[in-house]
């Protein structure tokens, strides 16, 4: 498996996603602020993997700041800090890592400069190595819920290159298919950037799991027609009621898959739950720009001057979920206190 | 507004649609086969077109047949109608203008050969006008329940292009729009061929209608929102109790609709219903190649190996829609009795 993201000497190298498959190329950030381009351009994306190259940002950031005490680096690593959230609005990941990179600071008020900046870099590996272990669990939590034989359909890419590795919903299936379950895959397209096209489709043939791809609008009609078992997505927030963003077109099949008695599951990390936040309309819904609809490799293919709306991510009421796949265990409805549970257990 | 195909002597014009709107170019066809390829190949589409088209191309391959009497005519023409009739397989229009043109056919049996071949192009002629004049009569009775203001959300291109011209959703988005009715449009882009934003888009925009264009998967979040006041779509084939064959993804938009309480309309011709089918699932519906999905402007966007499933249409239930909007006025539910009803005031 390529990994999604990596350090190579004091620059960080990623996949760069908008090229896959046709073309397997890294694209390397020398500063925080490549970082942040490539976030916001797409060359890297994915809920988790965005918090990851949050921190390997930061850490990237930190390292280049000049200061002789720590109250002078903290205002510059505060200001790295706040440009980088803004890179985009939704999964909340990014916060999340930006957060532990922040705690890491704190508590390093005392040392030098320079263990400092290796603190950092040593959490960035951590949140890295994490990422991968926390998939791992999900997948296997995931896999007890998947029948021995099942047609799976999934959308966007919540794969080993929306992570650190192995995946969130493809994590599950990954697990599944490793535990010798008959498992086959129905990937969404998914318009306008076709991660699952690409991505998803691409994860899944290299790995020996049957896939086959469809439209987004053709995932409703597979439904009605039983050939879909159950279906796993990936998340970018959830909110603590259970309400949950993600890849615009999730509350779609969220609905079909209740409307055609499916299954409907998130997979995601706890780190994907905002719990200061109540409910998913609370959740800001990046909204991108048309030419991301309207031209496709090179060309406007509708008229030029047509707009688009473009909301990247969209809002699933908790009452369609069947669970949340977590690290910790399956998440079940009613969400309000079993969310709250999960937390407390992973304290404990 | 461009016709969507016409005579030019004793060969038939097509707009090749599969270039719009980037390029207005004219598709010959020359002999009835040339239209055949038309039809498969999606140069014209859209099921009251394609029926237009298939009368054309049987009064063409009628003209080039040399017989010299009406057995050998008849024999010959059985077999091109024969041929016509599987171009493409779910839009019962192209069987309903194949009988039209039997029946012209029947009644000339003791007419010489040229009149036989005058009378089946007079036919195809009137098929095509009063395509037209159907169209503005379902644009009038769809206005009447349009809001005077309203954001209609339509899928793949039910316009002058899919028709003889006018259009039935968009016919009576237009007559809306004529009455002075505020309406904006949401147009699905409706992949695998983008009809919405190639076709839709276009003709909105030389209408003056506004007009934005969406991914498909947006449309349920657009709903939950409360950004659609109504969703219009056309046919391709409803059965005698109001199961609906429209292009794939229309389902969704249906059960999404109900979800959220948005109403949802089909606009059709009677030549669209087909009563000799009991039900939805009784229709046949075409399944399509991979590529359409996989290779966008020539290229293999995902792996080169994956497979699709690329179904191109879907199967409303006739629960989910709150009436058909034909020429002959709103048929409302229950469609059993109505449907019914509609075609006998129509005979009467």
């Amino acid at each position: 498996m390529i990994p999604t993201i990596k350090w190579e000497g004091s620059h960080i190298l990623m996949i760069d996603q908008r090229k896959l498959p046709a073309k397997v190329s890294w694209y390397r950030c020398r500063t925080y602020r490549d970082v942040i381009g490539a976030i916001k351009k797409m060359v890297i994306r994915g809920a988790p993997a965005i918090g990851i190259a949050a921190a390997m940002g930061l850490s990237l950031g930190a390292s280049s700041i000049r200061a002789g005490n720590f109250v002078s680096f903290k205002k510059r690593f505060d200001n790295i800090a706040g440009e980088m959230l803004l890179a985009r609005p939704t999964a909340v990941n990014l916060r999340w890592a930006v957060d532990r990179m922040r705690a890491v600071l704190e508590t390093s008020a005392k040392s030098p400069v320079i263990a400092i900046k290796e603190a950092l870099r040593n959490e960035s590996e951590s949140i890295l190595t994490e990422d991968i272990e926390i998939n791992h669990r999900i997948g296997i939590n995931g896999a007890a819920i998947i029948p021995d034989e099942a047609a799976i359909l999934t959308h966007c890419n919540a794969g080993s290159l929306a992570t650190g590795g192995y995946g969130t919903a493809l994590g599950v299936i990954r697990a599944g298919h490793e535990m010798g379950k008959k498992i086959k895959v129905f990937a969404d397209e998914t318009r306008p950037w076709l991660q699952g096209l690409r991505l998803t489709a691409f994860e899944l043939i290299e790995e020996g799991i049957p896939v086959t791809v469809i439209v987004d609008s053709a995932a409703g009609s597979l439904m009605r027609r039983k050939m879909i078992d159950i279906v796993i997505t990936g998340a970018d927030r959830i909110a603590s009621n259970g309400d949950t963003a993600n890849k615009i077109g999730t509350y779609s099949l969220a609905v079909l898959a209740r409307e055609n008695n499916v299954p409907f599951y998130v997979a995601a990390p706890l780190s994907t739950i905002d719990m200061s936040v109540k409910d998913g309309d609370r959740i800001p819904v990046e909204e991108r720009g048309s030419d991301e609809i309207c031209i496709i490799r090179g060309r406007h293919l509708g008229p030029r001057d047509v707009p688009a709306c473009n909301p990247a991510f969209d809002i699933t009421p908790a009452r369609y979920l069947s669970g949340i796949i977590t690290e910790k265990g399956v998440i079940l409805p009613p969400f309000k206190g079993t969310i709250k549970k999960a937390f407390s257990s992973q304290q404990a």
